[in-house]
């Protein structure tokens, strides 16, 4: 979540709805709007107690205080000889080799004036030691080392017991993500275990008579269903689990018996069947299942019909579905906008907004609707800033055009002609 | 690979070795050499026939062709009706609806004038059509449909076969990295599988007495061995496969025993074992078992010992070793800058080198050193750039100073004093 901005909810623009939207009582929200309902209604899923080596992605439910002292002992951070800083005259000095403590192993000895111990890195330095010359800085015999180098300062080389950290000291905070650093700064400090909330568990469920699974030949008017490899790999790269439960077919019985299983998912995303048409069967299918509307259309290009609820199952806990319009480029917008954010909700991420970096154009677009646009864009940092390609597109269900970009660009509602050198907010697919 | 520029090997400052550098004859090495010297020695590794569903992070080692017209019929984008647009006078026409195609069905009559067929959101556009009016723009009774709106023009809401893609057209090229977008376009237009290379199987074995495993509790001189859970989750982040192979003990027995295991990766990375102290018997073991030594020792801080080789195997495939130093910063900095670029070379990636950014220095920094420093440091957006504040670091056994670090800052050799403002290059872990 570091090293980019969130949308800013205050700055983007507020509803407002079509005069020839005559199909759906209720108003379409503006993407911020539709941001704070999901992060409003998104409660965080419970915490788990989860092994270090499980814990990649998932973020912590309780503060991480450190168990012991890091370093744990004063420790040499060069090969080379533990020595008594305050004995050293000048170079050419010579004293006498007392023992050799290696990394894992105990000095024996109390370093006296005018000795030294060889250590390796990472070993303890003995007692009366404070500082270390590196190997390379020396020339031995058999019981003796020379100093070829100038004096060292105490604490050369070295560093002291609890220098980085003291035990009962505070690590990590609740809403911290756990990266790789991370899970090996709380391994070094800490405990086996943490209190975590998981990755989000999301069903992908595409809906539609006209799709056909990868693999098999579509007849004429037939498609390949395109959307769930696309979201079970955009849920997986974005370090979520994906299980994709494949298509159900146009009536509602099919529907139903799919959404079944789907809702046992901490968030289902459902692809197709949320448009105004007659043969857009799942809302009425999520009200059978008791799956309560939360928004439905908000104003946004592509993706308008998007559809959220929520429900709770028998044992008490809230499950959260998604009805991401059909057309493929619709449902990626959707999925990260609106997907993203309900899932970092889940998490209990304490910034869950989508977060833009802003670029420049290098070609010109334009935006005369009234809708904000999110265009598929090539973006690559060039120099000092990032340049943003917005690539030839069709339209929503042109998924070729994707192919070679890598982001989406926020074409302003009402922008009228953009020209290039423009800058705009872009949102890096990954 | 998209969005961030790659290091410039011509820029970067060649080899210089300190003259208190003599324990080992073989020079280290600059950056930029042995980046070069990886992409020289690693070659891509064999290509499989992969079922998109398995693809995610492979790299097409072929092109890809289109099998079909993309969209493969004229084709709705919304839900709607079909009409020839020279019929078309202007609002409050009326039109008889001839039939209702939904997606996944054929139409069965030609749209002679004067008539309309109900049409849903990706359905096949009836012969003689060649524009949909949008359902919100019409009003209907049960044989006939008005039109609210101005006449369309021919090709509105719709796209003709093949706009996107014609059959035979080239969809993707050998090298390209199979994200989300572009396995489902893939699937779109194509077959079922591809040729191309996985992510890299990496092994990752630590060796050292003093190291203990994640849960033990680390006696006095003892070492959790973070550096398995920093390495295999960083490989797991990259996109990559990892397996922990856990410690391996000072002694040639079971280093080399537990090397054998280590040697059946695409790559082996180990962590320890490779700086000048008399323990440090991994090179020995290596030679042993027949991995012949590419480098040793690169100018870069920290992570100087870091060590490099190649072996052949017994069916004649190569593999490859990292020899990384022990302390845990030292290891991720050089599994950011060299495992990652072999493993790129590995896939085949057009553009294996490592990817940065700029920002600009909100705190301090220097650089007084004959290296080049990678400075954990914690990298934000702000408005239009990048700013990059230097952690508190106290080298390269601080693995916590990485705890609020997202990235590395590279700190140029003699640079001096770096005032805040300044300028610098910035590695993302991620």
């Amino acid at each position: 979540m570091l090293g980019e901005a969130s949308i800013n909810l205050v700055q983007l623009p507020t509803h407002c709805q079509s005069a020839l939207d005559r199909t759906h009582p209720m108003p379409a929200l503006s993407v911020a709007d539709a941001l704070r309902q999901i992060c409003e209604i998104v409660k965080p899923k419970p915490a788990e107690e989860l092994r270090l080596v499980d814990a990649l992605g998932a973020v912590l439910a309780n503060d991480v205080l450190s168990l012991r002292d890091a370093p744990p002992f004063h420790k040499a951070l060069m090969d080379g000889y533990a020595v008594r800083s305050g004995d050293l005259t000048g170079s050419g000095q010579t004293l006498t080799v007392l023992e050799e403590i290696k990394a894992g192993s105990l000095p024996t000895l109390f370093l006296e004036a005018g000795c030294a111990s060889q250590i390796m890195t990472g070993a303890p330095l003995p007692d009366g030691a404070d500082a270390v010359v590196k190997v390379e800085e020396t020339s031995r015999t058999e019981q003796q080392v020379t100093l070829l180098g100038e004096p060292v300062k105490p604490g050369t080389n070295m560093l002291r017991q609890a220098d980085i950290l003291r035990q009962g000291d505070l690590a990590l905070t609740a809403g911290t993500a756990l990266t790789a650093t991370r899970l090996a700064g709380i391994a070094e400090i800490g405990p086996a275990t943490v209190t975590a909330r998981t990755p989000c568990k999301m069903g992908v469920l595409a809906t539609g008579d006209e799709l056909v699974p990868i693999g098999a030949s579509p007849a004429a008017g037939q498609i390949v269903n395109t959307n769930e490899i696309l979201l079970t790999n955009r849920i997986v790269a974005a370090g979520h689990r994906a299980t994709g439960l494949g298509i159900a077919a146009d009536n509602l019985a099919d529907i139903e018996g799919k959404l079944r299983i789907g809702l046992e998912y901490d968030l289902l995303l459902l692809t197709g069947g949320v448009s105004a048409g007659v043969y857009d069967l799942v809302p009425q299918a999520l009200a059978n299942l008791g799956v309560n509307q939360v928004f439905h259309k908000v104003e946004v290009k592509p993706g308008k019909p998007v559809w959220f609820g929520q429900h709770q199952r028998p044992d008490g806990s809230i499950g959260y579905v998604f009805g991401l319009p059909g057309n493929p480029v619709s449902t990626l917008v959707c999925f990260e906008l609106f997907v993203k954010t309900a899932a970092n909700c889940l998490l209990g991420l304490p910034d869950p907004l989508p977060k833009s970096v802003s670029g420049r154009l290098v070609n010109a677009g334009a935006n005369h609707g009234e809708r904000p646009t999110y265009f598929p864009a090539e973006t690559t940092w060039l120099d000092d800033h990032y340049q943003v390609r917005l690539v030839k597109w069709q339209g929503s269900s042109d998924l070729q055009a994707t192919l070679e970009a890598n982001s989406m660009a926020l074409l302003p509602k009402h922008a009228g002609n953009i020209p290039a050198g423009t800058a705009v907010e872009v949102f890096f697919w990954k």
